[in-house]
């Protein structure tokens, strides 16, 4: 428990995101010892020691969120979902009211425009109450338009929303019913703590949730631009299945998903289409691509456990020592800028051990100096 | 001008096909030979020497042809459409009013569903009018719906309307100012002769001629199991582009396009998607399926010519002796059913002599005994 309390304080203090987190706790063991080296790490990193959670505070938190009927999954616990486990910026904790079994079913992510039409708003329902038929959990984000549909169409029985602010934050307003019912008969899950009012930069972190959990998402109507596309590379990256929902190139609506197809995603017409590719899903594939997950042979099934690649070894060797030599420190400083760059072309422009820069990495960030893009890309902060 | 006339008696001769017609003129060297031979290869093929269409019949049509301001095209004339000529049924004899040089430009065929919608429809006249101001010839069949908004966008300047009746026959009747703007100011061809109303069986031989022209085939609304996804069949089975307007999987007239574009087509939003396809038109993989034809090397272009594969070989030897034994006869007989069955399946199965077995074929099929069907497969007749 007491683990417990201080991953959960090691996760709500200042600069320490999702990737410091894990890179934290393999490196020091236990997240309350991660906790006494944060100043001293981000003194190396060139910056003040961070604000760290008041204990204070963090008792409070939980106490509300028990109060709310809430519990916590910590990265790492038995029943956190493995396919998000394989996401090398995997929530270190969520908050969850309702069934977490449903994410052991095969599970896809329905997602769309917040503005949709109305057929395909009714294809959507109609889409995720044949999913439901079908023995699949269904998720979304509880927004306006496609999401709500979803919703709707898979409620009572495997509807999945993720939420961008806190359990206990309504938005839109209008969705608090569905929300209530979600958590009551299906289950609702959030990253934030209670109270949460959903911001811009929080909708980015519920994608990639979404698309997490899933073995594919679905985008149905999105503009150019649209927070489905996000979700859409998300998974993508994640190396999940992407489809999407063709429609007419004269509603505006339809560019994004018509966009997806033509950059391979498939193209979905009903719940046999989206069967057919799921049938397909290879786990093994899935987070091939990320170099890290500190907890991954305890969520893994055993299945996978026995077959996946070995391409979780840790890239921070604990026996680094701090005194990484200034000269370095100077060399890799050089080669970062506000434009993101991914770690891999660090390494090799660097020609420093990729150890070490994973080091120096999260001392910046622990600094305040460093900011994590997706794709495992890294820019300083603005 | 003597052998044209027994070129044009020879097609219009019973039992003679396109296939047959190149069969017949590259064995004995000309029509009027070939037209000698009919009634003994009937012979051997076991029928009754077939209907030789009369001198009398032929000059009527050409006098009637020159009548209508029409002209005729003939497979191995230097301007006959040197794509279509890549085709291993290309019609032996056109009939056109004209500017016969619109398919020595770029050309693409938009063909789709009669009770097309109105969105649809307009799509496909904006989409022709984007093509012709990029200088693209735009084809299409004068049905009602997709057809004739193609042809009304592309009107005055590239427009090419190929009709499954003859040149003179208004089908469907409303289209006959449009039928004759294009005759005027586009191009307007007809495989059959004058006067010919046309029926279910050429609406396909007029679709291999759209798709046979084109560098592509864009599909906008098809219902599954129409027209227009047998001339995109045609098109990919000719090494052509095969593009497609997705439409919403709720609409029925949708369905052939999303299946064309699952199967592997373009999906096409804009204008620029088509010129993109086919600028990456690989002249010489058109056509590259095909085992025979006749009169290439005269109208392939002078590029085409030095570097296209040697595909083309006769693959009748016209040193076979027409004494073919009885047992060979039995043997190629006895594989053949009312189901098509490939030629190259054939020789395989009968271990005869591939120049045999087409001469075997060619003779059933003089003798009325033999179907040709699409994909170079053989039956018998019914």
């Amino acid at each position: 428990m007491n683990e417990k309390f201080n991953r959960l304080r090691l996760i709500r203090s200042a600069n320490v995101g999702p990737v410091s987190y894990v890179q934290l706790v393999r490196r020091y063991g236990s997240a309350g010892k991660a906790l006494e080296m944060l100043p001293e790490l981000a003194a190396r990193g060139g910056g003040r020691a961070p604000r760290i959670a008041s204990a204070d505070a963090v008792q409070r938190e939980m106490e509300q969120t028990a109060k709310l009927g809430a519990q916590y999954l910590f990265l790492g616990d038995p029943d956190y979902p493995y396919l998000l486990a394989e996401l090398s910026n995997a929530p270190p904790a969520l908050i969850y009211r309702g069934n977490l079994s449903l994410l052991s079913h095969p599970t896809v992510a329905i997602v769309g425009a917040r503005n949709a039409s109305a057929a395909a708003c009714r294809f959507s329902r109609d889409l995720a109450n044949s999913l439901m038929n079908e023995g699949v959990t269904v998720v979304s984000g509880l927004a306006r338009g496609i999401d709500t549909a979803a919703h709707q169409g898979s409620i009572g029985k495997c509807a999945v929303a993720v939420i961008a602010g806190g359990i206990d934050v309504y938005f839109p307003p209008e969705n608090q019913g569905l929300q209530e019912q979600i958590a009551r008969d299906g289950l609702l899950l959030a990253e934030q703590p209670p109270g949460t009012e959903p911001r811009a930069r929080h909708f980015p972190y519920r994608n990639r949730i979404i698309a997490g959990v899933s073995q594919g998402t679905i985008v149905v109507e999105a503009a150019p631009r649209s927070g489905s596309l996000i979700t859409a590379r998300l998974a993508a990256e994640a190396g999940r299945h992407v489809m999407a929902v063709p429609g007419s190139p004269l509603d505006p609506r339809s560019r994004g998903c018509n966009g997806l197809i033509r950059e391979g995603a498939t193209l979905i017409q009903s719940v046999d289409d989206i069967m057919e590719q799921i049938s397909h899903f290879d786990e093994r594939a899935a987070g091939a691509n990320f170099t890290y997950d500190l907890f991954e042979t305890q969520n893994r099934p055993e299945k996978l456990r026995e077959t996946a690649p070995d391409n979780h070894a840790p890239n921070i060797d604990t026996n680094i020592d701090a005194d990484i030599d200034s000269a370095a420190r100077q060399s890799l400083t050089n080669l970062l800028s506000m434009t993101p760059v991914s770690v891999d072309e660090l390494v090799r422009q660097s020609r420093l051990p990729a150890a070490s820069v994973q080091m120096m990495l999260l001392e910046l960030e622990l600094a305040g100096r460093l900011s994590r893009h997706a794709g495992a890309r890294v820019g300083l902060s603005g």
